[in-house]
């Protein structure tokens, strides 16, 4: 069966599927969007993904849009119990994570990213504001455990560390979440992690 | 077993989890957080929720704070396979509209309500056109179905209804998405369902 990922290569919306992906070990093939030049909302993708958005997960007849969607599903579908629980508390506290990546880290870390990276308008100072909170909720989170939930890795750390590790390329400083800073160096010592331009 | 809902009456994140517990026919008592006077910011509640948000399920030591994620528990915890299938590609569709709800709805249809209601700060007209936005989505995708997925209700519908039910008192009309009123119609015609203030 062919696996394919609609992305984009600095999508950090993208790489946390890439991480799973490679941490699980499944071959898959990768399709990059050309999101500068709106590749994303022409009808041909559109019809792939009415958001507009990548990333998009193809198996076989099985279509599956949203990074946390797919996180959600390549855990539950190869993942055993480590990185999605099948426990309904345990699962619910890894989801936690995945509405927090999905909107406070995407809507602070990632728009003032956006804005160098490709000019998005945001309200610079209110976003990188967000972004230091949200940082600093997880270097709390962290005072006193070394993953988000569960005392291993899940997916709610796959979700998070993205956006949290390229924060600086929003010009927002990770220097005063030294919790959050060795908790990145941990993902990135996972077997299977797998980098990307920034990280 | 006691379980207890910190809420606001008028926060439509709280709503969605009152109407899973509604439909699931769960007893619970709502603990009002007084989010105008700004209660959820202080030491007693940040300490339930680092987030300062409402709802969190408190269920004897057990603590879930996000709408999403309660919902996600109540469903998996009680709900057999009606409301959040164990399935992982199933579990994945549905997934994809409680990020849809969490990111593309709140940041558009939400916003533009609290201002109007709380007199939040927002780009009005940048944040009410995310809201047709989300509601052209949802009623696109909603052209052939009654349900968002799998044929039937689930917590993909009661993630996405509040605040699209809502979404008037954000000056945003729902008249030109005849295949979302309809299902707002279905969602209130289900046993269990119970109202709030705007719907």
């Amino acid at each position: 069966m062919k696996r394919i990922l609609f992305g984009h290569p600095l999508s950090g919306n993208t790489h946390r599927v890439r991480l799973l992906l490679g941490m699980l070990n499944l071959p898959y093939e990768e399709i990059p969007v050309d999101i500068p030049a709106g590749e994303q909302k022409k009808p041909e993708y559109v019809a792939i993904n009415p958001l507009g958005l990548v990333p998009v997960l193809i198996e076989g007849d099985q279509k599956i849009r949203d990074s946390h969607a797919i996180l959600t599903y390549l855990a539950r579908a190869y993942g055993g119990e480590q990185w999605l629980p099948s426990n309904p508390f345990q699962q619910a506290t890894v989801a936690q994570w995945l509405s927090f990546s999905a909107n406070e880290i995407h809507n602070s870390a990632n728009l003032a990213r956006l804005h160098f990276l490709l000019g998005v308008p945001v309200d610079l100072p209110v976003v990188q504001d967000r972004a230091r909170s949200a940082l600093h909720v997880v270097n709390q989170h962290l005072a006193d455990r070394e993953w988000l939930e569960l005392d291993r890795p899940t997916i709610a750390d796959l979700a998070c560390f993205p956006y949290l590790g390229l924060v600086e390329e929003g010009k927002v400083s990770r220097a005063a979440y030294p919790n959050v800073n060795r908790w990145i160096d941990r993902i990135k010592a996972l077997p299977g992690y797998v980098s990307m331009p920034g990280l």
